[in-house]
């Protein structure tokens, strides 16, 4: 059975929220004719943000029983050259913050009532990251703070969104990088935030240090460089009282690394992905004031991230097999496994999972994420359909 | 003064555009109003198709005084492998003709009343490749033929639009390569078009040959292949009774030529205009099923036509130089510059003319055609401005 708006209107309380986000209740309901407001049937019902509305972060749901509000996590603008950027961004005269920005997925960690969640950045609770969540996290963090929502890196190759086995995780590790109050987004300065989580023994991404911030930008070329071929992606820059937002700046090698992941799905990924990475190259290079020979290095890099996966799916699929990532996940219920597998049908992804293996007191469940649009793309020119 | 939409549909004679053009006369005044069709007012007053209506082409031109129809030239689809393309679009045990796509302008050509006109993609006069057209086609063709329109290509040095110096052209040449029907589009069959043309000492783009469509893609690799480094840009595969529509196919110079060419004024181009070209390397890798030393080059050859001209790009910037693209223009008359500039001026391009410099009988004309959106994001950058 379908909710019509009003209906939706009325189990949404729309002038608590609107009281709440300071948005006025027109937009709210509007939002919801319009699907800008979403929402969810699940085991804790919740209404997502589609969009960002007013100044309310997309990603931002709404619980209904109990009533909570957990706010989306801020888009972090990017840098594609460190100087004058940040002098211009931050206090020319005063300090940052740079840790390590992970290449997992983003989650959100609140305690709902009595359960404790994870939300993917699209507001989503993810029944596997939910297990993860509470099984990695101190939950007392939580029973002394209620109000706060715990913003972090899932890393490992346990992961089905990006898994990632360069760091050395045996399985899901959970990197915290924020903790805001879950109805008003105010985040917590970063040093009490990670004095703070230390306390209840919760990881926190890596702090390179605080740097006066007429400098930072040679300690963050130095620290970018030091990467080398690691892989690692690269850094956040942020404000020591978390007043001003923060600004992410990243590696070379993991911009190339990102442009082989999607071209190798080349139809399933938007075109500004690719447009994006390739500008931060010619930036870069111009920053580093690189001579002919690095720039010749690179350029065989980024060409190389480009064609060669494109042409092994290709490949792959005149061989007659379908284009699919394989992902995993380990849980330790198999009642996970079955939420997780409507969840991905809920947001639209198709999946193909395998039988579970016992392995230990868990399983491991693989799945074949089948990347539709770069099948039938790659099939129709494989097969004489013209481009365009 | 503007004319509102009732004033341009009875300028345009609805009626009989819709009888001509078979379109519902409600889809033409529709067009008026939304500004799909466009009234220009220059010294012929026409009306332009900014996009396709119902199966006519965008860039079809209405003439007013005298009344004449010009149908756009369609848009030729692009195969990025000849396998079996070629087979199923064109009839497997018949033969079509290859001739050669050159790296110009397409103009359309015809006469209206009593003035010899050529017509941009667009649909729009171009003052100077009118007087150009006049200057280079045999007038008796469409004194001779007035129901035609003289398709091609215009090539050479002396381009406003896209100056190319490697086809040994002086100045500027006109090269047909379709003769139609101008208010039906109908095309002339590929050998009789090319006879006629010879017989009025017209040039038309060189013909490779005509091939059995099952054998076709090997001569056409064969063709593409020669090109070797001269910068050709590839071929036009017709069907003979030019009852199917053609198909284009490029090589892989030409490709890196467009790219270089795109990332100098990187953020003046659309985002489509990258991917395409990246996924015709990656299908053309694959067709010539290349080894990894031929890959690799092909990979250094992408990332450089990408990464070099983007960079330069920054530095030319970074030095204070404003980012434009030096063309020139060659006149008998210097009203003809007059009504450029005003053309220029008319479909939003940014151009600083220098001053006339006479040369024999003619005058030279550099242009400098000024990439606003790549001088804004560049500068925007390089001053400390975040990527978004």
């Amino acid at each position: 059975m379908r909710l019509d708006a009003a209906e939706l209107a009325k189990k949404l309380d729309v002038e608590k929220v609107s009281g709440l986000l300071d948005i006025p209740e027109h937009r709210i309901t509007g939002a919801l004719k319009r699907k800008t407001i979403q929402y969810v049937r699940a085991k804790l019902e919740l209404f997502r943000f589609d969009k960002p509305i007013s100044s309310v972060e997309g990603g931002t749901s709404v619980f209904i029983k109990p009533f909570d509000i957990v706010r989306g996590f801020p888009k972090i603008s990017r840098t594609l050259m460190l100087y004058p950027a940040l002098s211009k961004h931050f206090s020319p005269l005063g300090k940052v913050a740079v840790e390590e920005k992970l290449n997992g997925y983003n989650v959100r960690v609140a305690l709902i009532g009595d359960e404790l969640v994870a939300l993917t950045r699209g507001g989503f609770i993810c029944p596997y990251t939910t297990e993860k969540a509470n099984d990695l996290i101190n939950r007392q963090f939580f029973l002394d703070h209620p109000e706060l929502v715990l913003c972090g890196e899932m890393v490992g190759p346990d992961s089905p969104y990006v898994p990632k086995s360069f760091y050395g995780i045996e399985s899901l590790e959970f990197f915290a990088f924020d903790i805001r109050e879950k109805i008003s987004g105010k985040p917590m300065p970063v040093m009490k935030r990670r004095a703070l989580l230390e306390e209840y023994g919760i990881k926190s991404v890596r702090l390179f240090g605080e740097f006066d911030v007429d400098k930072a930008h040679i300690a963050i070329t130095g620290i970018i460089k030091e990467f080398g071929d690691t892989l690692r992606e690269g850094v956040v820059i942020k404000d020591l009282q978390m007043i001003l937002p923060s600004v992410k700046y990243t590696s070379s090698l993991s911009n190339c690394a990102d442009l082989r992941y999607a071209f190798e799905f080349y139809n399933d990924f938007g075109r500004d992905f690719f447009f994006g990475r390739v500008c931060r190259e010619a930036f870069q290079s111009v920053e580093w004031d690189e001579d002919e020979a690095q720039m010749k290095k690179r350029c065989q890099q980024l060409g190389e991230s480009i064609l060669l996966p494109m042409v092994r799916t290709i490949k792959k699929k005149k061989a007659g097999e379908r284009i699919a990532e394989n992902v995993q996940i380990r849980v330790k219920s198999l009642d996970t496994v079955k939420e997780f597998e409507e969840y991905l049908r809920l947001v639209g992804v198709d999946a193909v999972f395998e039988e579970p293996q016992k392995i230990g007191d868990e399983y491991l469940v693989r799945i074949k994420r089948i990347n539709q649009s770069t099948n039938d793309k790659t099939e129709s020119i494989l097969s004489g359909q013209l481009w365009s």
